[in-house]
């Protein structure tokens, strides 16, 4: 290896030694502990972390470099063979900042390491099916940051508030939900499930800004208020889900998320920490290093 | 419409006034001419526009959020019933920096509104159906810009320069091609077809680059060398295929890639370019905006 292959390979390990380490266990204080779940009693306002705008930017801003290399690290795995992958669910009410998450947190990667998708109301093929298939179909292949806007859980949310199937059919699914998660995670998949938590005045003021503004009206839609009118039959189903749900290979994460800045910097925090946990290597070459320098100089 | 809203709108206007415009022109520049194409007369080099690495960062640093304005248009004009999308195709021999595109120029966008696609070589499903099937099911919805990582252009390619099939087959491609780009076009998709140009020295270099960094080593492939003692008989295959699948409504794009900023400054602009060439207006509201108010403020 010359001088310059080393000076890289020190740089691009260094990387983590260059940015402020995120503050500790952003994993832990978010962790939904198992058992019961009340909403209520969790603040939707900034937590532990950066106290304003600016400090949780300039956090985010020494995060990225990091969360990039880490991605890019993962893409490599599964380039060669690795299996792991990483699976980011988002879920919140309308407004919440799901979009602001893939825009400003998911933007931070490459985005040929990241597959995006966004569950709407199912399809008639997809209620054919058992309500994990269109979900199946769309977990990531390995070395892939997979993500999820809205997801499995819309079955037992709007699904229960809606009653869009039986109660006993509900009941059933969060069983469902936590085997099929169990399979992700014994195939290699570290799974990121976050709930945007937002209060019903921050839901408020956010439509009245869509309202306010000509170049937003195409993301208001009149049918978020009259979901709005279930706002305690949500929180009763998040409820529900997060408590039946939070397991120990699959636990759920609730972000404070009336502020954005602080809910950018909480997820970004939540990817590294996931992302440091698998604790990879660069692949080594599966060639002869130097026989091949040799045939390119020769070329 | 109140002011704070007024304010958002004339800042998302203005966002156009804000940074420097392109240098007039860059599709005209780089734009193939129609008729047949010498590729050893056009330089590798940077030419018109930007001088050096920092000029073209600033630049594209300057060009970044129209970038992303005008993409978040076009997303809102496929979400309000628009048919118009983009699709971004780039390709270039081994290291010339289709990868690095992704990363810095597709990743200046939201990416919930790219869509990207790697293909590589074809699975024994997609052989057994023509060569266009595989591209016609990756082609962007409405609202969505679509990135090709190679494209069916390899069939023209690759498949001339190894003879994968019979020549003559190669030969009724390029109609093929060229008709169904008309389709697409006539669909409302705006082509940028991207071919990155980077001469033979560079590309030895950038493959040493590789064997030298253990962090880059996934990235290098023996076969590339195979690929490179080619280096003709691929430049003549993209000669035949610029020349005859440059046409009035897809026209081919040379960027010279040897300079890595020059050519992420060049594709910002071609997209910029093309995206302002869309006109795109903001949708209107689909519901009454004072109505709609009252309901949210009564929530």
């Amino acid at each position: 290896m010359g001088k310059k292959g080393k000076d890289k390979e020190r740089r691009k390990r260094d990387r983590s030694a260059e940015v402020v380490a995120p503050p500790p266990r952003v994993s832990d204080r978010l962790r939904v502990p198992l058992g019961p779940v009340d909403l209520s009693a969790v603040s939707t306002a900034p937590g532990a972390g950066p106290t304003d705008r600016e400090a949780a930017e300039r956090a985010v801003a020494e995060l990225a470099p990091r969360l990039a290399a880490l991605q890019e690290q993962l893409f490599a795995h599964g380039r060669s063979g690795g299996t792991r992958r990483l699976l980011l669910v988002c879920q919140g009410m309308d407004t919440s900042g799901k979009g602001g998450v893939m825009e400003h947190v998911v933007g931070l990667m490459d985005p040929q390491g990241c597959d995006i998708t966004s569950f709407k109301a199912p399809t008639p093929e997809e209620l054919e099916h058992d309500f994990l298939w269109r979900i199946r179909r769309r977990v990531p292949e390995a070395g892939i940051v997979g993500v999820f806007d809205r997801s499995h859980y819309e079955d037992v949310l709007i699904a229960r508030v809606r009653s869009l199937v039986p109660r006993a059919t509900v009941g059933r699914r969060y069983g469902q939900i936590n085997r099929f998660e169990k399979q992700l995670t014994d195939s290699g998949v570290s799974l990121v499930k976050v709930m945007l938590h937002i209060s019903a005045d921050e839901q408020k003021q956010r439509l009245l800004d869509r309202l306010d503004d000509p170049t937003k009206h195409w993301k208001y839609n009149p049918g978020d208020v009259d979901e709005r009118a279930r706002w305690a039959d949500y929180q009763q189903a998040y409820e529900l889900a997060l408590g039946k749900c939070s397991t120990e290979h699959a636990p759920w994460y609730v972000v404070p998320a009336d502020a954005k800045w602080y809910r950018n910097w909480a997820i970004t925090s939540l990817l590294v920490e996931h992302l440091e946990a698998m604790d990879l290597q660069w692949p080594p070459a599966d060639f002869d290093v130097a026989a091949e320098r040799a045939r390119v100089e020769a070329s």
